[in-house]
């Protein structure tokens, strides 16, 4: 079978430069060890080599389709559901007393590494049921979650987050799906959501829709959003009203179904209040923090499975020749791989620099996670703020510059990367809707500047500057290191200086000023948060070649320290064009009422 | 009818900034003038908005397929050929003896433009036949020009080039296709061509392949490589052994079918040398330059064609408010449209900057053609010398940035984009291959760097030098552009150092070294160029704005001159990181034998 992850990478992020162990000690842990967790992941590799692997390109060319009033996914996906309920994936995270089997979050997050690399067009069924059963644990009535969790945790019933109106997008300000009361928490429903990502198929015989709607007289805006279990058949079996309007036929992740539903046609749509009126914005982005991590993930994965299949083909394509051995048209000498040459190497190398550090960035994100949730009072709050810091970084670097490897890998490939027989193409559609899912680049740039940069007075920002400055410590044992320790230590000083252009900005109320370049500003955070990663990789690399320590051999831990340095030369300097960019005083992009220049 | 280009902007670049108007005093284009040129190119709009852009998203929906030994393809493509012949347009480059329109090549490159913007699909067609034809009138016996140059002008016979075998793929040193001699110029030929673009279809009941093979006995390497007209069926109707053998479905450009021929499967192929013998690379690569400058407008077309359907939606899509009024979650006002979004600003403008300033690159680059080809000698050699500076960059920065600037188009419609109903994903796919065609990205940047930039000791380069000089210089007039010209200055004296650090490792034989990272040196390089454009148009429209000159209003004139500052702000701090990569001393991209780090 073609290799599509590492094994040994994951487990070099998990046990020696993040030390998941750590968390074992949580109480909500306690079942945990080193053996139960590999054991764990490499019971997901031999399903995902068995069940996902195998039919990644097959769902491409097959994909779902809508038929009158109908989905119709590819066969496999019932297997998937049949087995990640019976399995427990589906509800691995869960409590034990949901029949969860309690898995640490950063421990999924790898987990669902080997699944998406596998077939990305899976998992998203899975984990969309798992999050919505999750906020019907925590927030919904203890009849809500009797009469609705366990199905779906069994791989049962779907279930799905509906969000997105035709007429809203992204503006969740302005959702029309209204809710009319009837009795109890039972409310009438009636509205349009699109773009609703796994709301029909056939692999379970029923939909259980997470609904956010406005009840009839509630405020104006997103305080007035509340939150409904609308499935599509209630539990005594009898039709909810829910009616699948049709598909979204896109240009990547063609086995995934993306539905348009219509709730109340015949005015017999019933939802579920789940929690209070009017909090339903808030709940759904508990779980939707939790869903750009794992867009995050699905992104990286996408792009080391793109990375692998590239560095295969490299490894077995002969054409050409070296430059240096006499001339790259010297045709007395035998073709070289195209492994060997410069340029090919160039793009695999950045392919990898790109894959391997945002892994490292979703794992480290999984470990705010998990101390955020379950930690000691005196570690959740730093947990708390370094997560929420993390997370429109962890979503988008993956989902931007994975998008850019990917580009990579096809290229290696040359004319047959374009070619739909091999599956380059595939994953370079597949990855261009992670930009987009769960609040697009421009959204989540907004965040991380708008929001999680001010937050607690720059607490998060100053927690991450001590966690970059530990490592820069760490690394200065080293001479190797000096130079990129300065390279990063000077990409320190110019996000300091955009800083304080911009913070004057926010403090002056010139927000649309001060947000205009947040997604430049986006671009110079994340790289050097991948550079970041880079530099404990290198470290721990370092220590391990040193002591002997370490599960991996030494080509293992040379190849990390060379792909940091691949990193440091060919994508930190990105930081610089950034920081050229945002100090420019030139404002160019916001409306001049005067006169509309673009045309 | 949607827009895909703008008339103006294209009749603004050849009569105002590039002066087309100069050529026409050469005695070859003497018929020509500003109106006729008009004319011309209002004709080509209209034949544009006709058949051409009403099938670009039918003909990706219906892509050309194969089945038995035969290409189906789209029924328009017969009207194309059709038109295409009894108009004059596949021979509007030849010269009048042969029934061309002696239409100059920078006029020709425009017209193409507004084809391809209309539907990059078709072009190639065209182009191929055309270009095919040309190395017939330019190398071939009159015997040859005859039997066939008529019926491909014409429209009825479709021309290709044969250049890539499936072991070889861009090394043609390796190209194993034979030809045994017959008789007089003819010879048995015999082996398999892959990526044959337009090499099969049923617009055209013939098709007439330029074929490069290898005479028996012949030189190996490319100084063995002869070129052969070999039609599919000869000019007395007989069958000539062309086997159709498969098609390659791809990704993108799906109405231009690629395919795979076999040449005497069954020993009954015959081919007609073209010139002389092992010439056959130099005499296609005369038309290869050709091409590369047409890959590069089919490139900038498509993405010019991205834009404008990105901005139209831009224009209609109310969504969300503006940061500065109230706040974006602020229900009590009505949703703003998405251009007056900053960040949505920011990616329409940063398309713009690019596929205009790309337009801008090809159009000088037509010029160059043009005197390099027919102007008086004095001129000749340094228009020669710019126009082999510019190919590679004029073929590279438009599939390049041209890819990333379809990627913002798709990312302005957010979900939608992604959509199968939205043309976005179309383009997005289309354009992918641009950087993989006639050479791609990695190879061209190997050719600026080091044959462009070396020949005649750095001849091309001075005289770039010097017309970047000459609009600074007229830029220095006006105090509004002093920043511009001091960040673009900054930028020439970084190509400068970086050429201070290469080129001694050409001068020592180093060539590996010097050349592995020349795909970053031609990112650098063309920023630089289009940076140049940008100030040129800025210029013109400046000088415009206060003289009242000019075709376009006020309006046209202060969007060029903010475009060149938006190119400033957002898109030439990218020269600062090519360059912080090329002067780092780590070599990381060239083999080490000792040890195999990727994995």
């Amino acid at each position: 079978m073609a290799e599509y992850m590492s094994m040994d990478h994951l487990k070099f992020l998990l046990h020696e430069v993040h030390n998941v162990e750590e968390i074992f000690s949580l109480s909500r842990y306690q079942d945990f060890d080193k053996d139960s967790v590999n054991i764990l992941l490499d019971t997901a590799k031999t399903w995902a080599d068995q069940d996902w692997f195998p039919y990644i390109k097959e769902m491409d060319e097959k994909p779902v389709y809508f038929k009158e009033g109908k989905v119709y996914s590819h066969p496999q996906l019932k297997k998937i559901f049949k087995d990640g309920g019976e399995n427990g994936w589906i509800g691995m995270y869960f409590d034990s007393e949901h029949g969860g089997m309690q898995v640490p979050n950063t421990v999924g997050l790898a987990i669902n590494h080997i699944l998406e690399s596998a077939n990305n067009h899976l998992q998203g069924y899975l984990g969309l049921t798992a999050g919505s059963a999750h906020l019907i644990t925590s927030f919904g009535s203890q009849a809500l979650i009797e009469e609705f969790v366990p199905n779906m945790l069994a791989g049962k019933w779907g279930g799905t987050m509906c969000l997105t109106e035709p007429q809203a997008g992204s503006s969740l300000t302005d959702i029309k799906t209204s809710a009319s009361p009837l009795e109890g928490e039972q409310f009438k429903i009636k509205g349009q959501k699109i773009f609703i990502s796994g709301g029909d198929h056939e692999a379970t015989d029923n939909f259980v829709h997470l609904v956010l709607a406005r009840i009839d007289g509630a405020p104006a805006g997103t305080k007035g959003i509340s939150l409904f279990v609308v499935p599509k058949y209630r539990t005594d079996g009898t039709y909810n009203d829910v009616i699948t309007a049709g598909d979204f036929q896109k240009m990547g992740q063609r086995g995934y179904a993306t539905v348009h539903l219509s709730f109340g046609d015949a005015d017999g749509c019933i939802g579920y209040l789940v929690g209070e009126a009017n909090q339903g914005l808030k709940y759904m982005f508990q779980m939707m923090n939790g869903a750009r991590l794992e867009v995050g993930m699905s992104a990286a994965s996408t792009a080391t499975a793109a990375y692998y299949a590239s560095l295969q083909y490299a490894k077995e394509r002969p054409q050409g020749r070296r430059i240096e051995s006499g001339g790259r048209k010297n045709p007395d000498q035998e073709p070289t791989l195209i492994i060997n040459h410069a340029d090919v190497r160039r793009m695999l190398f950045i392919q990898k620099a790109i894959v391997e550090g945002s892994l490292s960035l979703l794992i480290e994100s999984g470990m705010y996670q998990d101390y955020a949730l379950y930690g000691s009072e005196d570690v959740k709050d730093d947990n708390y703020h370094l997560l929420e810091l993390f997370t429109p970084i962890a979503k988008t670097y993956p989902s931007e510059r994975g998008k850019n490897a990917v580009d990579y890998g096809l290229q290696v490939l040359g004319g047959y990367g374009f070619c739909s027989d091999f599956i380059l193409q595939q994953y370079y559609r597949d990855i261009r809707i992670m930009s987009i899912y769960e609040g697009t680049t421009g959204i989540q740039s907004l965040d991380l500047l708008g929001r999680k940069i001010p937050m607690g007075n720059g607490k998060a920002l100053q927690l991450l500057m001590g966690k970059i400055q530990e490592v820069l410590t760490s690394a200065s044992t080293y001479d190797e290191f000096k130079p990129y320790i300065k390279n990063l230590s000077s990409r320190l000083e110019e996000i300091q200086k955009v800083l304080a252009k911009l913070m004057p900005l926010a403090m002056a109320g010139e927000n649309e000023k001060f947000l205009s370049d947040a997604t430049t500003f986006m671009d110079m955070a994340s790289n050097i948060v991948i550079a970041y990663q880079w530099m404990k990789m290198a470290v721990k690399a370092k220590e391990n070649l040193l002591t002997g320590n370490g599960q991996n051999d030494q080509l293992f831990y040379e190849s990390k320290i060379h792909t940091m340095k691949i990193y440091f030369k060919y994508e930190l300097p990105r930081v610089t064009s950034c920081y050229q960019t945002i100090m420019d005083d030139d404002v160019l992009t916001i409306v001049d009422e005067k006169i509309e220049i673009l045309a």
